[in-house]
């Protein structure tokens, strides 16, 4: 029933994204002299985007780890979005491994924070996207994808949640012996799926500045 | 030398990006009645944009990888942004283990691309990002944290560009056995260093609509 209750909220976000598309297709001219060309904008009815969101690369440059979140619930059409978001992200061989668990139910919000030392701010988010690898899905089993394809899918959430004005962090459960198991019979995921992050969300209770991470020594050119 | 020009441009970069992200400011107001309000703006001075991007969710759900390129060159400076974009990512235990090598002498594209089958793209592109670990840096080495970390940066790399208006795409390196020590004896990369993916780029030859991956088989709710 939930997920046809998300298939119908999709129709309607798209609805109301051609609407703000069109609007946003408004806004969004390159600044005079600005060396970087928007792409070309898809059409608006493809554009899922509730509101206006942060510029893309100013959303990846001003990101931080946030853990304290205000009791404003988040909207469940943003959730949703920020699943889409998570599944946009690449895929090794397209294999789209990758599971997404919303948790909205406080009890298992609880459960998962006494089990999981790492994921305290649980308590404090009122909803939280566990990622995890179904390594059934996998082409090549073994190899490590479902770990990157999961991580690119996390990165994706992080993102768009800050570009939201959502804060948000991802919290570690792989590669930890204990924490993977617990979560697993927490989310009753079966043994082939294997949580990988848990991502509390919220909106954030704590402002971060900008961190410039920019470290020179760690660029280099055509050789070590 | 490379090092320090680009400290130089990093500091012409940030002038720019004051007076544009003041410019910015002007024109991404939400719409009317959108439920998603965009974070408080960063300080202008801190916002490393030149010219606008594409919002950030559009960015990330419209995003494709691109494999054909024009012959239009890409400017050093959206190429050191995308690097920031990278180093920007969030990291296990803020250990920044990530290297990046920005390849753009054509010799050195040409011997990656005869090495790796996966980097034929490579010879249409003439500017790549070498996402890399750099295990001598991990605080618990052979967890697989080196990965996770290079794969998020490579996600940065992937939606910056495609908000730029540039295609890109992730070819892999790891986790193959062959391709891992032959990018390393190409760009002379310590043993430590293991490249994860090679990410070429360049102003896209070919238009690809967005494909919608919402699915809503692999989204849960609280539990399996």
């Amino acid at each position: 029933m939930q997920v046809f209750r998300y298939a119908v909220t999709t129709v309607q976000i798209m609805m109301v994204g051609a609407i703000i598309g069109l609007a946003l297709a408004g806004v969004t001219k390159p600044a005079a002299g600005a060396e970087a060309k928007p792409a070309a904008a898809p059409p608006a009815a493809e554009i899922k985007v509730p509101g206006g969101t942060m510029d893309a690369v100013t959303a990846i440059l001003t990101r931080r780890s946030i853990r304290n979140y205000t009791s404003r619930p988040v909207p469940e059409e943003l959730v949703q979005l920020l699943v889409t978001a998570g599944m946009s992200a690449p895929s090794a061989f397209n294999e789209r491994s990758t599971e997404f668990v919303v948790v909205n139910d406080p009890k298992v919000m609880a459960e998962i924070s006494q089990t999981n030392p790492a994921s305290m701010q649980l308590k404090r988010a009122s909803v939280a996207i566990v990622v995890a690898g179904h390594q059934g899905k996998e082409k090549f089993p073994g190899k490590g994808y479902w770990q990157l394809d999961g991580a690119v899918a996390a990165e994706n959430i992080l993102v768009a949640a800050h570009a939201m004005g959502l804060g948000a962090v991802w919290t570690a459960i792989y590669p930890y012996p204990e924490r993977i198991p617990a979560v697993q019979k927490i989310l009753k995921l079966p043994e082939q799926v294997l949580p990988l992050c848990i991502i509390p969300l919220g909106y954030p209770a704590e402002q971060k500045v900008r961190e410039n991470h920019f470290d020179p020594a760690r660029l280099h050119t055509n050789t070590w």
